[in-house]
This record gives C-alpha cells, sequence and structure tokens, in this order.
C-alpha cells in the first residue's frame, strides 16, 4: 500500500499578538488554524485545536511579550498538543526571544534562563525554532536543532536610509556591549561613522553611574542610535540627551523589539529625538503608540522565511550581502 | 585527599506562598534560603540566591497558584539556577500539582498539560518530587523520577472525626468519578455509608444537566462530601444542595485545595454546609477567608517528608494503614 | 539527485494475536509481512522480517496476552529489528495495553509498570503507539509521543443496543473507581439510569469484604453492567448476583478486553447473566468459549485507525460525539 | 542542618535463582530484602520491597534463565520500583546476561538483542551492572556506563589444573570464533597446546555441515573443551566425538553458563566425555543434574565483586594476572 | 498550502580521502557539495557548505586515517553543520570506522572507544551510519541507530578466484580471533580449507611470543592469509614467513582496510608474499604504493549502498548468500 | 550494611600541559594519577589508569592547545574511560576552552563547534565543567550542567596595576565586539578612561580593513590593551599601532589565553610595546618565549577552584566584588 507523501503547511497563533500570526498567514495565502484557548478559573491555561492537525507541517507563532509567562507557557502548551496530535514537524516561532537578555550568569547562582526556554520547548516537542535579532546571538547555541535566526536590520535600516539617506549620520550603540550591532547597521549605511556612549563611575559611589560619554565623533552628525530591543527606554534616552548634548545634529532611534515598558513612552516623548523606529515583533497597546513612534512589520520577513522553510528552500539567501 | 561527605539541607521558596514555607522550615529547625527574586519591566522573573549552594541537598518550594504560569516558571528558573550552581540533588515540592487535571486527552488534539509540567521540571533539573493530593495518582507516573505522594486525608478526617464523631456520617462524592477518594475517607471514618451524586441529562438537551441526582441513602445523615480540591465550587455546592434536598441532616465540605476561584466564596457562603475543611496547601487572601472555612497546615506532614527524604527514612511509613 | 517521497504501508504481527493482525491486515488490503519468529531452546526470542522494510512506515500489532511477558518482549524485539533495519517510523499497535492496571503506585515501594511499559517500548524505537480502551485514561500521557487511544464502546453498545434496546436499561459500574465508564454508557444509550456496586467491609474484621450493595436503584431493570477488562471475573460475577438479588431483571456483562483467566470461564457460565458481551482485542481458547459469550472484532476499529493514521487522516473524528 | 552521610548496601532478588542470590548475601553478611513478588492470573508480575529502600545502594540479582524473557521482565520491574522508591544507585547483577547471543545482526532485519536489552534496564534506571563471562566482550560497550565483568576462568581452571594438572593436557575451542577463550585458557594452565573444531562442509549440500574436522594436534592428550556456555550441547558433544576419534585420551568440558536445556543432559551423559565443570550463574534442576556434572559456586566471585562495589575498592585488581 | 514531498540526495566530503567520496559521487550521478574546509591557525576546524542543505538527504563521507582525530573531528563538525542547517537526514558513510579496535575493555580502566566514536556522532547528529568491514560485528550494536554494513569480501575474493582458482588454496587466519572472518573466505572460495597461526609463548617469559605455530595443513597450497585491516604488517608478515617456512606454495594476503602505517611497506615489501590485495577505504600515499599491492575500488559498493538508502531499497540483498 | 560515605580526590591529567596539572596538583598537595597514555601507529589515542579510580570525585585536567583536535579527543576518552570506571563524578578542566570562538553562525550553514563541544563532553560523561575566560559567557550555557567560569582578571590586572600603576593609563579594547570586558578591566583598575578601536572599510573594496580608528582619547596614556586571547596577534599589534600612532605613551597587552600561533611572536616582538602579560592556561614552547613576554601561572586559581568544588566551597566567592 504506497501512496505519494504530501506536506501541509498549518499556521498556528497563540494569543499574545494575533495581528502578526494573521498578517503572517496571510501573506502565505493559508488562515491561522482555528483553535479554543482560554483560562481556567485559577489561570491554567486550554488549548485545543479545531481541526485536524496530523502530519502537518506546524508553525506556531507566539510573540513573548507581557504577561509574558502566561504566553510562553501557552506556547509550550500548544506545542505539546501538536506533538500528541501527530503533527509531522514543529517549529516555534518566537519573533521575541523571551528571556534573551539571562543569556548567561552575570553572577554566580543566577540561573541561565534563556538556555532554560530552549530546553522547555525543546522537551515540550519542539523540532526547529525561527526567531528574529536575539539579544546574543550565542542563542542560536542553547537550542539543541536547527535555528532560522532573521534579521530585521534590512527593514530597519532602508526605512532610516530612504528618509534620512542625504543627511550626515553617525551610528551609535548606547552602550559597550552592543557596538557589533551598530557595525552592521554602519555598513549596512554605507559606512558612516561609529560611536558609543560609555557609563562612566564615579571611583567614591562605584554603583551610581555618573556620567554618559560619547565616546567618538557625532558632532553635527545626525545620530541613528540603535539597540535590539527597548524595555523601560532609560539607557537610550539618557544617550540621546548624551549625544545631543555632545553636538549631534538630531537623533533617531532604531530597534528591534518595541517592549516599551513602563516609563518608556514617556521618556521617549519627553526625549529630543526625531524619531523612534521599531518593527511589530511584540504588540503595542493604543497607549503605547505616539507620534515620534513609526512601526514597520516584520511579518513579510517572517513569512517568507516560514515558506522557505516549508519549500525546503534557503533562509541564508534571504540576507545575502548582509550578514 | 579523602574527606567524610556531608550532606547539607536546603529549603527554597519561591513568592507564591512564602508562609507556609516559613512555616516548613521552621518545623526543620532551618531558615529559609535568602534569595533575590522579582519581575524585570516586561514580566520576566529574576532569580538570585544569596548564599552558596554547592553540593547542598535542595528542597525547592513552590505553591501553584494564580498566577500559575508565573509560579510555575519561578520554580522552573529556582530549579535552573540551583542546577548549575551545584546543588547535589532537587527536589521540587508542589503542594498544589499546577495542570493536574489537564491529566488525559478528554478530547483530541488537546495537550496532557499534567505530563508536560513533569518533564519541564525534570528538564529543568528536578531529581525528585514532593506533592499532595494528586488529582489523579496517576501523575505520579508522568514523573521519570522519585514521587513522594503525600495525603492529607488524615489531617482532614481526623478533624472531621473528632468534631463529628458522635453523629451519623455518610461520605458523599461531589461526582461519579471521584468515588474512589469517598471510600478511603469512608474506610478512615470506620466505615460509614457513601452516596455520589450523579449528574443526569435530558435526552432532548444533552449539553445541559437537569438535575443531581443522589445515588445512596444519606437520610438523616451528617454527610461529609469530599473532593481533592475546591475551584469555582460549583459542583460542590449543587451537591450539597442535594443532599440537604434528599433530606440530609447536615453537609461538611471536606478538600485538599482550596483554590477558590470566583465566584466560589460567594457560593460557599450562601450555601447551606455546617463547615469548609481545607489545608493550606494554597495561599488564601483576606477576601476568601469566611466564617464557615477552617483551614489547617500542610506544614507539618511537608515538613516530615522533607525530614524523611533527607535522612532517608520512609515516607510510606507515614501513611501505614491508611492508604 | 532528486525523487518524489513514497511512503509505504507496512503490517507487522508478532505471535500472541495472529488471527487479529491477519484481519486488520486484510482490511487493510494487504498481507502480513512474513517473518521468521521463534524461541531458542532457553526460551530466548528470534525475529526476523524476510521482506525489506526501508523506509516503511510500520505498524507492529502484538495483542498482550498471557504469557504476557514473552509477547511484551517479542513486541519489543520487533520494534528494535524494525528501527535497525530502517523503518521510517514504527507505531506500536496494542489492542490491550499490558501492565495497565499497575499505572500508579498504590502502597509505597511498587513499581508503575504502566510506565515502564511506554519507556521500554520508546526505548525499543516506537514512535507512536494505538491502543484500545486503557485501564486509565491518563496511561496515554505515559508515552512520550502520539497516542492513539480508540474506544470500543461504540461497538459494543450499538450490539447492547440493538439486541436489548427495547427494555428498560440500567448501567451499572461493578466498582465505585469505574463510573466514569459507566457514564460514557449512559450517554451512549441515550440517558439510562445509573448505578454502581459498594463494596462494605465488617468493621472488626477489615480485610474482608462482607457486602456488595447496590447503590442507585435497578429494580425491574436490565443491567448493563460495564467495565474495560474481564481478568478472573470474581467482583464482576458478584456484582451481577448483587443486581440480581435486588431485583434487577436480568443481566448483560459488556468489556472490551477478555481476558478470562482461571476460574473467569467457570464462574462466567455458573453466574446468571445473559450475555457477556466482548471484542477480540485478545484471543480467546476454544476453552475460553461459552454459549453466552459474543465476541465482536475490533479489527475494523484498528484497521480504519491505521488507516487514518496512514494517510494523516483524523482518528479523532472517528468518535465524533461520542467522547 | 547537615549529616554525615551514610551508604547502606542492600541485596535484592527476583525469582529466577533464589538460592545464588542467599548465598551471595550470606557471603556479604546481609540478607536479601524481603519482597512480594508474584503472577496475577493473566501473568503479569508484581514485586514490592517490605522495607523502605530509601537511599540504599541496591544490588539486584536475577539469573537470566529459561522462562527468560519472564525473569528480564521481573528484573526490570524490580528496578523500577527501586528508582521511584529512591534508591540512591541501582546495580544490576546478572551472572548470565540474557539474549547475549544475538550481540549483531547475522543478517539483514534482525534485531540486535543484547543493545536492547542493556538500553531496557537502562531506560527502567539501572546505573550499573555486574555480570560474569559475556558471549562476546564488546556487550560492555552496549551498556552506557560502568560494567563490572568478572570471569570464571580462574574458579574453572583451578579446578581442572587441581584435578588433572598431571597429565598432558591440550584446550580445545568447539569452533572458530572461541578460540581467543581458549587462548586465555591455555595461558592460564601454563602454556599447553591449543586445537579448534573447524566445521567443513559438502560443496554439493552447503547447508548441512558433513564433517567436525580437529584443527592441532590431541592425539594422546586429555582435551579441555572449553566454552562460555552450554546451551543444547550438541556443538559441544560432537567436538567431544570428534576430539576422542582424533586420539585425544580423554575429555573434559568447562563452561561458565550451563544453560542445559534440552536435549543437553542427554547428550551430556551419553557422551564419552571425563566431567562436565560448570558454574552455577544459571540454576540446576534435579533432573539437570547429573553424575559427571561439576557445579563450582560463582557466589565468591560476585560477592566479592558487589564489596568492592560498594567500598570503592578494585574490581580490576581481582583478576590480576589472568586478563 | 499542500506540497507533493521531494527527496534531494546530496554527497559531502571531508578532507581524508576526497578521491574516494569524488568516485562515488560521479557513480552516482552528482558532485560533491562544495564547502569551505580549512584549519585556523590553532589548528580548530572551520567547515561551511556554500549550498543550501535545508531538507537534503546528507551522506557524509570521510575515511578515518591519521591524523584521525583531526579527521574525525571535521567529521562530527559537518554533522553539526548539517543538523542545524536543517538537513532531513544525515547518514554518516565511515569506509573505515576509527578506533573499532578499541571495542571494549582489553583490561580494567581502559575507554570503550568505538563506542563512544557512536554517541558522539550520534550527539552531533547522525541518523544514520554506512561503513565496512567492522573489527567486530558487535560494534553495529555501538549505534543508537541503523547501520549499514557492507562487506568487501565479494570484491576481494573475486578477484583472488579469478586470479588463483587454479590452483590448491587454503584460507589462513593470522590469530585465533579472526577465525570467522576466514570461515566466511574459505565458504566464499567454495569450501577450500582452513588454517589459523597461534601464537606461542614460553612459560619463562610470558610477555614474548616465542613461535607462531601454524594450526592446520597448508603444506604444498597456496595461502590466503586474511584480516579486516593491515597496520603495521607486523603480525601478518611473520604469519606469511610461518606458512612458507610450513611448506605453502605461495601466499595472498587480503585485507579491506589498508592503514599501512610505518614499517608496514618495508615489511611487506621484504615479505615473500605473491601479493597484497587491499580496497581503498583509507586513502594511500604515493610512499605507501608498491609493486605487490593491488588495490580495488570500494566505491562501487558504497555508491550502491547509499542509492539503495536513498532509494528505500535494500542493502541486505547485495549481500544474499554470502553473509 | 553501612559505611559512612566517603569522598576522595583524584586529578588526571591529559598530555598536552602536563606542568600545568602537576603545578595544580602540587598546590592540591596530591599527584596526578599515572596514566598510560599514547598513539597507536596509525594515530588513534590510547588510555589507560594505572590505579583504581572506583568511586573518586575526578577532575580531569587538559590544555585545548594544537594540534587541538587530538587533545580534545584524549580529553573526551579520558571522561568515558573514567565513566566505565565508576568514577563518581567527573570534573572536565580546560583552562582554555577549545573551539570556543566558534560559538554563534556568523552565516548560514556554518556549525557551533562551541555547543558541540559542550554536547561531546557531555556524552562522554562530563558531569560538570571549569574553564577559564570563555570567548563568550554565554558558553557556560551551552554545557547542561555546572560550568564554574573562572577569570584571570585579577590575576593579569593586578600585575598590571603593581607594575604601571603609577602611570596615567587608559584600557582599549581592540576591537568593537570586546568593549565588555575592557570595562571590566576599567573598573578593576580603579575606574581609568576606556577606548576601543573601530576598523573602518573603504566603500569601495568593502573587504579590505583600510584603517584601524581609536575611538576614544589614549594621548599621553599607557594603553593596557587587553583581550580573551592572542592568536596570530594581526589584530592586537595593528591597534598598539594605532594607539601609538594617536600619542599613547605605552602599551601594554593582556590576555588570558596565549596561543601565540605564527606568526604572532614575530609581530609582538616587532612591535613597540612594552609588555605582553599573559597566563599558562596554555603551554609555549621555548620558542614561543620572548623578553617582553611575562606568563603568569593560573595554577593557583585552578586548584583552588577544584578545592572549593570538592569541598562544597563556593566558587563565587572567589571573584566577589570583581564580576
Amino acid at each position: 500500500m504506497k501512496r505519494t507523501t504530501e506536506k501541509n503547511l498549518m499556521v498556528f497563533s497563540g494569543r499574545a499578538h494575533p495581528a502578526l500570526a494573521a498578517e503572517v498567514a496571510d501573506l502565505l495565502g493559508t488562515d491561522l488554524v482555528p483553535q479554543a484557548a482560554y483560562e481556567f478559573a485559577n489561570s491554567e491555561i486550554y488549548v485545543r485545536f479545531e481541526e485536524s492537525v496530523r502530519g502537518c507541517d506546524a508553525f506556531v507563532i507566539q510573540s513573548h511579550t507581557a504577561p509574558i509567562n502566561e504566553w510562553i507557557m501557552e506556547h509550550l502548551i500548544m506545542v505539546d498538543a501538536l506533538k500528541r496530535a501527530s503533527a509531522k514537524r514543529i517549529t516555534v516561532v518566537m519573533p521575541f526571544y523571551g528571556y534573551g537578555r539571562q543569556d548567561k550568569k552575570h553572577r554566580g547562582r543566577e540561573p541561565i534562563s534563556a538556555r532554560l526556554m530552549a530546553d522547555l520547548f525543546k522537551t515540550a516537542g519542539a523540532d526547529r525554532l525561527i526567531t528574529v535579532d536575539l539579544h546574543a546571538d550565542q542563542i542560536q547555541g542553547f537550542f539543541d536543532g536547527p535555528v532560522d535566526h532573521l534579521m530585521a536590520l534590512p527593514i530597519l535600516a532602508d526605512h532610516v536610509k530612504a528618509k534620512y539617506g542625504d543627511q550626515q549620520l553617525a551610528v551609535v550603540s548606547p552602550d559597550a556591549g552592543r557596538i557589533k550591532v551598530a557595525e552592521r547597521w554602519s555598513a549596512r549605511l554605507g559606512g558612516v561613522p561609529l560611536a558609543f556612549i560609555h557609563k562612566t563611575r564615579n571611583i567614591d559611589r562605584p554603583n551610581e553611574t555618573v556620567a554618559n560619554r560619547v565616546v567618538g565623533d557625532v558632532k553635527g552628525r545626525l545620530c541613528v542610535l540603535v539597540d535590539d530591543m527597548i524595555d523601560t527606554a532609560g539607557t537610550i534616552t539618557k544617550a540621546a540627551d548624551a549625544l545631543l548634548a555632545d553636538g549631534a545634529s538630531g537623533v533617531v532611534i532604531a530597534a528591534t523589539h518595541a517592549i516599551l515598558s513602563d516609563p518608556a513612552v514617556d521618556r521617549l516623548k519627553n526625549c529630543q529625538v526625531d524619531e523612534v523606529v521599531v518593527t511589530n515583533t511584540l504588540p503595542l497597546t493604543p497607549e503605547q503608540q505616539f507620534d515620534k513612534l513609526t512601526q514597520l512589520s516584520i511579518a513579510p520577513l517572517v513569512g517568507r522565511a516560514i515558506r522557505e522553510v516549508f519549500e525546503d528552500g534557503s533562509v541564508t539567501s534571504m540576507f545575502d550581502g548582509h550578514a
């Protein structure tokens, strides 16, 4: 009894950011698989798929936004349900990788939660991961299996180039640890100068940052202040202030992940930046929107990656010439 | 270079129910290990132990109460941190086992979240589990390692016996699936009669329960209505009503786990029961307290089990003659 | 060098119950894969397949009947041979899941053999399981992978309905722990009343059951006494006696798995039941056959499940409206 | 709360060969741990330990004799029960390693059952193995953990030397594949000559062995015919006949494992050998005893190995100068 | 979104023996996948594939020749890269299995490196192995997955038969442990007589081999001296000398793996053998070539096996009638 | 049979850097365990321990220096031998973690060899790791178990402080990606200024670095140029040149790992640096020594860490106030 084998793409979405998942499904020409998902009275999550998923090539999208443990657990439970319902292959799509910042022990007796997350998804049944702009590239190595690591840089940088390309630019890293990202931006923008902010400390009060010193020359330049994420926006708005104090002609902030926890929105509104450019890897509430904020869609990138994975194409080729 | 090997008991507590953990530690004559534990702005949890835990025999207590995913994730992260900090053995103590009710696929394409939880803790680094009154005994088999399954029955039943032992009693199960528990109560109370509530359905409207029929004879008896947990208290208060309607002389509700999700407290207050007896496996807010509620401490049971485990004693012997 | 992928269904049978496997294969329009299988002089089992199995979608059927350890080991060895011979996917089909009753620790220092079985098959190389009417639904969660759990209830209940549907029926559980199954029967038969047998004990002689008390009203009704399996038939025949003593108009016993260990046949013959309805998940010797026994074939159910699994159809849909 | 760590040796025995286990325990100055072990009516095995085993260093002895699948399964179930009851370390003692002869694929589509056994015990919870005279030394590598591989050669050879050391000896291997063992015997006996039996085939009838040709010179010598096991004794008795036909002055058969399946006893009785020397790694029924059979006890060897393992001594040193 | 599944064969080669891999690819009608592979200054190996490998059926060929650790590590790194780049299935092709001789503990406190290698490849991501003439057949059981074990015997023996089939032949094993191989040769050559070399030792100087005694009759016969590998050629050339001293009419050496470590070439040149027949499972430098050496290609065998594996054919059938 | 448990520290060394291991053992007041370790003719490595290691707490030291694959394989084989010889706990001590730079996929279809190494050691049997100054802190998360990550910074910085503390210092990172390390140095040296070297590229020739621009102010300062390792010394000597060209008063290079591959020594000799300070995590040949090179011993750090691990002390406390 022989059959030709078929493969069948199915896209699933948790409840954290349905708009993004719907946009991705739409770009793929398919619908999200209908499901029941809700909390019981004691906050336990229940999930059930309303169509057969047997033998499918499943892509399960969830953005790890607050309440983040809730959404990660829902993500894990969806994977468990897919595994037990005989999905053929399960790709976990996490546009923002939760706990990515706890990627090492900063001090003794800390967890390495980013590795823990990789292991939890593996245990639940994930065969592979798709994610965007990890906090550290090494997190790819935390998962025991293929990880397709997408970069929002082309999307963000093309926007900046189109809008500000005629000005004198500088690319600035808000702290010493992320200059590598700034270097990629510099290359993408055609080799513009680089700077970073060095936090200095008063010897007598070692726990307080007393000054943000700009290392590099930014005078008269429009500074593109780049980071992977904006959480409370403390560091980045202080960096913007320092740049302007140092004679920058303006500041544009660009980051992939717009967490925008309190009081990020206030800080960004009050800061003299020209624009804040982010993507929609994370959902924004209406309260998190403001005039200077530009949100670019990550859906075309994620959608294309899913298509390449499904059709055994190449994800690497999507970034040729950039990495 | 030789040394005599020593073992060192250390007790850790998550933030869900510190009062219980403190009581357990106190009974063991030790203190909870001090730790930093808090959420970052985007709700990611951070944990760090403030003492060396190298080589210790760690017992990590967390009650899986709402917001349950938050506390389970904290529990997992604590285990990860202990593993990476070289704890010698890690025993996860979950007085209430979260997601225990999703212990099977009730329908196709559901998860088996109770198994998933067991695997997540194993992956994080748990060597063994201690838990109280699982929703189904089979959950012991979900964990790949030793599980010490404690029973609150002696604590609850002794209270009932002391207070109501001079009356004509009946033990009642609120639904057909939990009669086995009622049988253990019946034996413990000296062989009193058994009954259960059968939910009947109207043939024309199969999805609605039309009546709660009492199967067994309860007339003139004080009914001890027993269950493993009280969540929204819908089933159990309807059962109490049915018993009283059938001529029961009174109703005492006894359950190990007092989840008491909305509107449980209102329902229980409004119901004509004499007393609601529970343990403190889960924390209760002041709003969840009410006159008829008696909360017995589970700490002596958990503390003794930890001591037996640490000293290679016998947990089984704690329940000799009951199980 | 590209090829279109084909999949190839192959059905294998151990020696425990070849008639059932042959019937399944026949319904699938295929033949059992020929194999050599025998014991060496010291009772070690040898198995070898006589056709190439490379790349096949293998379904390996074995009924776990006595001598059960023999047949389970043969089952495991077949799976090992398939794994090493490059079968693409291995589905273990166990119409009766051996050791299902040891699904928890009833007392301390017992094994959980049902979990052990799940792990042994996983280790040998099983990717998935198909089984019928587990002793406890939770056993699904013992296996780390997809389990298709089939229900014989429609087959058994349709037979009962066709033959006795015009009488006043009651559904009876032979003990307190299995009322859930009786509830499903009740629903399937259109909402007939429910009862169960409560074993009472004499306080002075706690280890002896002194009476089987019927809880619920059975007077004048034809009682359908339901269980998942009949082993020595002690409990169920005593239950039948109690029902008749309580005024039942007759008793029909229905169970999925006919183990019928000694002295089950004598007991059932001597008991005043109208009919004993079972399936052929387990083989019966001529000595185990008797007049009142009706054996319905499970092969169409198993065959259809295999087809759905092979063709990425839906097993859940086979039971829509019942579970 | 600190304690000095103690370790506690406990010896367990399955039901296959209790006499050997009792002898081992006795030599260690301890008793076998009391346990309940029996079959249910459908032949499922039940095991429970009657003392607390928490924290113990467990040694679980079972001889894999016929019915071998029964005893292997009991062995696995005992290990599972020990794991779940919190034994600290579990050493599986198998004086005869079941399925050792299926240590490779002799032909395509065969299992490698000896590897499967190693994996099954690992899965059940075995930390380490102790075994005697594996059919192939490579089987040590099948288990993922420490294997203490004991040799009966000193016991057997010392007996032969004491009794026949004054005669002209030759050591003979009954087939070409086991000459390595014969070489060790030759060395142990002080360098006596070596021979082996070559089975020749008639070219026209390739599936029949037509002759057992002795390769090497045995004329006038007392031949010590050595093997790891005697199963049906066909090969070895034909070898003895060939040796005598070639002028050997006598034949002594020596083997570690006395399986003695039918018709081994008849063949050995009818063969003109002087003595058959074996150990008690496997139990013998009274029917399997006969005049020429000498059974030497393996218990001192196993007991000493257990003591070395428990006390972190050296098992290697037990065989210094022999291996 | 459905697609017919295609599979795509891709052949990869490490740098140890590119000529063999190229020959295999050529026979399969494909090219080796282009890759970058080199050492960094500190001798760490770097590998990158220059084409997308997503979804491919990968066959990764590397001969484990000296410097063997270098090439094994490159092999492992290639597998890791394939796994992370989403190859669908990874078959490790090792024409010579490195560390095969350390297949057991010859003495206490030794590694079992052959098992370690199997585990390392599994960990890196190997799904299956193809290898030729393992040092011990049991090594198949070291890998947890399918192993296709190819035999060079037909290739070598057909060459010997064609060239020397008209002479009186004998098959000789150079030591007692490898007579099984000689038996297969004997069968393949039509049942010719068998002999082996027995190394005897002087009792007073047990660590020195004093003589190589020929066991079996070789007078006047052309001896085919067979082994799985020739490393330093000490044993085999002494064996050849002993055969000639015993009256053999000539000696032909046949072995699958030509390691030819120093001083193998000198020894073989200086020895009175007629021909040394080997395959190209391992590469030979020009210095390792000499007049009497005949190197037959293993590529057709490996190529055909890869084709059978890719097309779900039968590897067993390639050797029907030989094994 | 009870015993007080003892633990026994044993230190093992591979052949890569015996001087360091001997110094560590000496500081611990013990000797290295004697072992046989050599290559066979075909370059396979053989290892055997000459003392019983049963039950020991093993620390296995190997520096991953060139030929690095050789030494890593030896390290793995030692771990396998320890596991199979019943060591109780195996701590792998790698003063330099081989393949640490391949800690992520820089481009598609690359391996993540640093993760692979962690998995290989885990598979071989490593329970824990001790290492010094990982190339990226995230590598801690690659190993599934405890990692004690030691820092040479205090040793190196104290040397610099003692010798140059009276001068005006600046700390300089040789490239943008390693400024975090420079920040730690800056803090340790009391808050001295920070700078880094930015490699700029010519837009027309993007693959060539055209200039090393100093970002930050170094004029008149003695620059401490810091990195984790010096391999070929190209980057760091160019950085030194750039600093001097920018007006630095002098340059001291400090790095933990002195790989010093060709032509590092020539470059460093020819460069106008005042001193090159390194540790002995890696061995140096006499040819790799030169006048300006100062090699500080890492042995006291490693020795103390081993002692803390053995005695269940605290490794974290060794770095209090620094990390």
